[in-house]
């Protein structure tokens, strides 16, 4: 969740070895770990074993004010609404249920009960309506603005747990729903002086308040349809690339068949945008992106469509060389996985 | 872990609130919980059941750069092994194993790969000593200074879990080793240009690398010896107060018999404090405080001597009246619960 380009960090120690650098410095030194450990870093949860048959998923994201969000775009409650939903959404990418949360928040002392309030009613909407229980946290003083931690925990039967390292050459990669509109509806924001709200408020919604798609994952889960699973938040090219490195494939995609939305569409052509550059690298989308044994396309897209009244649409697949081709304006291409890291925040968006 | 007293913000909303009122915002909110869930919001840890026979403990600390710690005061190594250590504790204060932590931290530009590094090793070398794997977290840019966030998960079978809630009157109220130790240790290095090291190294490490007490927890949860426990994170007597609190009861306490090392001792004599000060107010100790039966005095003296090596201390009793008396130079007085609130942090140590 991030509404600013920062000062591109170049340079400097950090931005030198990127977000996902640091985390390898943390990783190298984890070790070996314990047999209940089923799995550590590099997922989108850590995966321990609570029982013979059940797993239990950990996730934490922590946003900060003027990196992640800007508190005078969005109100209290679609931040948290958002930061809910966005822990949420990595429990929905390994097929689990989500069921607790844990928060630790910073509030420097300009914040007032008002927001607190409104952050708060935002968590717990979210909180309801997936079935999660806040069940504790910390509450400390910051010098300056809003930080938020959350922590959310769900469970997976011990057989249905999807990592992003399943995918196979051959696989279709497919996606839960529309991508791009969370970009778009940060463009909204951005530029809601010279646009106001005309014809936004599902792109609004989408950037705001985003709905994990924890019926999705279970069910692709418990039917083993998804081989790999991820959530579209750091951009969808950027994810791709983290199932690819992880299953040790490549991937090549259609750039122009992307489920993109009517009104991303003509935003985008309005403001002399490529709606696709939103799609593929805006992230924030929340959809699931996922591989399944080729040929079981259809039957995927009826059990989606009949149970859970969605459309999920096959945007490519996956191959045995590893690296990312797109095709776009009927012309492939190599390209990198552009997309968001927290240390090179100037090359994002 | 705090180094600074902050500007006292009285008279806004959040002060006003205090940092339990903030707390009691979600709790009040979060409402009715789910069936496995044994306890939520209100301990040092949540309680979850997760087999028969199994219960998860969760625990979740944010510390900020200026307002937890102060980065030119300790190393980077000290700070990531502080950190670990009070979430530790927190389970140890439920009579816990603990097993697993999640790190998020935020790191601003100016921050290089040597803090890192630092940092890490830190948290590494508590999380080894103490069985604790590093499985997951996020790593985030932050616009300012360093953002930590830790969530610690540990174990205890479902029938040896200690709660805050469980002191009786007439039981009496031990600690786990000396108080006062993390205050002094504070007051050395905010006034090191001052007093150098001399005979502090006891202090400095029992301020920037406490020991928190898991063998003794576990101990006394086997034993089904103590009724209620906590450890000393805000101050002795604010943590008294919410097992009195939780518990519906109140305690007296001698402040003259608080087990004080003999450099905090020194240390205030040749400053002109009184060490009784730091012992009951100043917080960070991360020994145990717990209630068992009148009665079981010396034989839970006997078992942590001989088992852990361990002096554990009577300083009082839990009483019907629900007050905190505190003796004082032979005079007893009625005290209200001084220590840390994070939003009045003018009034605190």
């Amino acid at each position: 969740m991030r509404q600013q380009k920062g000062k591109s960090t170049k340079g400097n120690d950090l931005s030198r070895l990127g977000e996902f650098g640091v985390i390898e410095l943390f990783r190298k030194s984890a070790g070996k770990v314990r047999p209940w450990v089923e799995s550590g870093i590099g997922d989108d949860c850590a995966v321990l074993r609570i029982s013979k048959k059940m797993r239990l998923l950990v996730t934490t994201d922590m946003l900060l004010d003027r990196v992640h969000f800007l508190r005078e775009k969005m109100v209290p409650k679609q931040l948290g609404y958002k930061s809910m939903a966005a822990n949420i959404s990595d429990i929905a990418a390994m097929g689990g249920e989500p069921r607790a949360a844990f928060l630790a928040v910073g509030l420097s002392p300009e914040i007032d009960k008002k927001t607190v309030l409104g952050l708060r009613d935002g968590l717990m909407d979210c909180a309801r309506e997936y079935g999660v229980d806040l069940l504790g946290g910390d509450t400390v003083a910051s010098k300056k603005g809003l930080v938020l931690c959350l922590t959310v925990l769900g469970v997976a039967p011990a057989n249905q747990v999807v990592y992003r390292h399943g995918a196979k050459p051959g696989d279709l990669v497919m996606l839960g729903g529309v991508v791009g509109n969370s970009a778009a509806g940060f463009y909204v924001l951005m530029n809601r002086h010279r646009l106001g709200d005309r014809g936004s408020s599902r792109l609004l919604g989408s950037h705001c308040t985003p709905r994990p798609q924890v019926a999705l994952g279970r069910l692709l889960a418990r039917q083993r349809w998804a081989h790999a699973m991820i959530d579209v938040s750091d951009g969808l090219l950027q994810d791709l690339n983290h199932i690819c490195e992880s299953s040790g494939v490549g991937a090549k995609i259609d750039a122009d068949v992307l489920p993109v939305s009517k009104e991303a569409r003509k935003l985008a052509h309005d403001e002399g945008r490529d709606v696709r550059d939103w799609a593929l690298s805006g992230g924030e989308d929340y959809v699931l992106l996922f591989s399944v044994s080729g040929g079981k396309e259809a039957q995927v897209q009826k059990a989606c469509s009949d149970r859970l009244g969605l459309e999920v649409r096959c945007i490519g697949s996956i191959t045995k060389e590893r690296r990312i081709m797109v095709r776009r304006d009927g012309k492939w291409s190599r390209v990198a996985p552009l997309g968001y890291d927290a240390f090179r925040m100037g090359e994002a968006l």
